[in-house]
């Protein structure tokens, strides 16, 4: 199934967010404006804001708070990925120079602030306390989680869980966050909401499993950057768990994240291309989706529900 | 008249401050505690979060509200330093080493953002949509403002316009934030936050050009950075300025920002110092410290206008 098809409910609204995310590079500062434009101009599949807009349909679908709310999400989105590129020193994102590489650090990180500004008072626009809260607070736990990976050992015994807990607060919360807000501004009873955070968290968890499978198994030029990318930087995912869980005593991934033993790398990839490792991730991927969609079963049905249903299959699907 | 003198209308609020700051040290990521801990307990003078207390002592006095306000202000306020101090490549900050010097710019970048976050989590607790609106709008101008500065070239003709501009986004927005959410938080008539706003802002405008003329006047060990610091960044401000205008045909500054001519730094910092440029900058902050106090005229007489009125004395004959 294809994307425009799952986003058919929401087809014309889509189109304002675009117009909304074109507006807010429109500003005075030269270079802000230049940022903001390379940034946001990226045809990205705009996930998130979708989220936020399908989960306002099942009550009150209100686009004069919906709107700035799916359009901070994908700014919040935006903000962290470009504050991360230069974390992790990350010369590309989606196939194109990373912010932090072709304008600097400095550049990045200040654009990185002003986003996140320029999105909390979109938030605020909506005079919801409930999502400024918790918009704030989503942005407690990407950073916090971050700061939580910074010099982390690897510990196979603790790995799988460690590794749930910061895929949770570096992607599935962002995720939870674009569904809570599209319920609570659409006042939905509690169970609905509730209903909707469970699918965002076990949507994002499947979404972030995904990406670290196709870290090992994608092609380069589809996904815009090297195989094994991440193992290179020494972020260990869920493969590399697995396969350091199933090679007790091998202690190549230990080897390489410690010693940064960057030659290992392709060997391990290649080993890991070649193992039941691959079907046994897209299997736990599957079970979180299965979970986000069971929980869907609390809220309307209608063709929004169908759509986060067909997105889900198609999150987990994807080869890119 | 010292400090003490000054806060005493606020002087037990001011220990809730402290209590305040320290609880938000208080986290379970254990890298993100040590940085919160190393960042806030610095005994600082807490300039910014008093404003907020004595600028909500002329309606309704809430602490309920002012507290969380005045240490999220504070918060902003120090979330901005960390992250100047990766974009200035600053060694030290305060006397002792930068975060970013000290723990690296990742950690340094995402404790910032974090701060950003818990600030705003604490602004949405008084569940003032006002105050919400403010903070966001302080942080779009900040970073706007920054990265305004970027690749500037220096032009004699436009510069003294151009860093009012550049001081009031970076430093007077801050001020006029700081008592502007307390006058609104304490439920104060618009003319008398009107009032308030006007005083933070021409407060922060004298603040910061006493800041620029003491990176020629201060001595290094008080002022914890090397005289001349900010034309060694690269930073042209109002001493520099001035002296640039009465000597249009050196053009040393310009030599100095464009061909990054460090080795006439100490020069140029001679002359300054050994010129009436220094007063004629004293003159102008006087002024802008006068204009702060006027504005003082619609407010309630009471103690803290003033303690409002000894502070910016106090702040344009500071020595460090």
């Amino acid at each position: 199934m294809s994307l425009d098809s799952i986003y058919q409910p929401i087809k014309d609204d889509l189109v304002k967010i675009e117009q909304s995310l074109e507006s807010i590079a429109n500003v005075d500062t030269p270079l802000l404006s230049q940022l903001l434009e390379y940034l946001l101009k990226n045809g990205g599949k705009r996930i998130r804001p979708s989220l936020t807009l399908l989960a306002g349909k099942f009550h009150s679908y209100d686009l004069s708070l919906l709107i700035p709310m799916a359009t901070a999400v994908e700014l919040l989105h935006n903000a962290t990925l470009v504050h991360d590129d230069i974390v992790d020193n990350a010369p590309t994102r989606r196939g194109k120079k990373s912010i932090s590489q072709a304008w600097g650090e400095a550049s990045a990180l200040l654009l990185g602030d002003y986003l996140f500004a320029r999105a909390g008072k979109l938030v605020a626009s909506t005079r919801n306390l409930r999502v400024v809260k918790l918009f704030a607070q989503t942005l407690m736990t990407i950073s916090s989680g971050e700061l939580a990976q910074i010099n982390v050992f690897f510990d196979r015994k603790r790995a799988r869980d460690h590794y749930y807990k910061w895929i949770d607060a570096k992607t599935a919360c962002l995720f939870s966050m674009a569904t809570e807000s599209g319920a609570v501004l659409s006042q939905s009873p509690e169970p609905v909401i509730e209903a909707l955070i469970d699918y965002g968290h076990n949507f994002g968890m499947a979404f972030q499993i995904i990406d670290d499978v196709l870290d090992f198994t994608g092609q380069e030029d589809e996904m815009g950057k090297p195989v094994g990318s991440d193992l290179i930087e020494g972020a260990v995912t869920l493969p590399s768990i697995i396969f350091a869980e199933s090679n007790p005593d091998g202690n190549l991934i230990k080897s390489i994240i410690e010693n940064k033993d960057r030659d290992k790398v392709a060997l391990v990839v290649d080993k890991i291309r070649n193992s039941p490792i691959i079907d046994e991730c897209l299997a736990i991927a599957s079970d979180f989706g299965a979970k986000a969609c069971k929980a869907l079963e609390k809220v309307p049905d209608n063709s929004a529900r169908q759509s986060l249903i067909d997105l889900a299959t198609y999150v987990i699907k994807r080869r890119k």
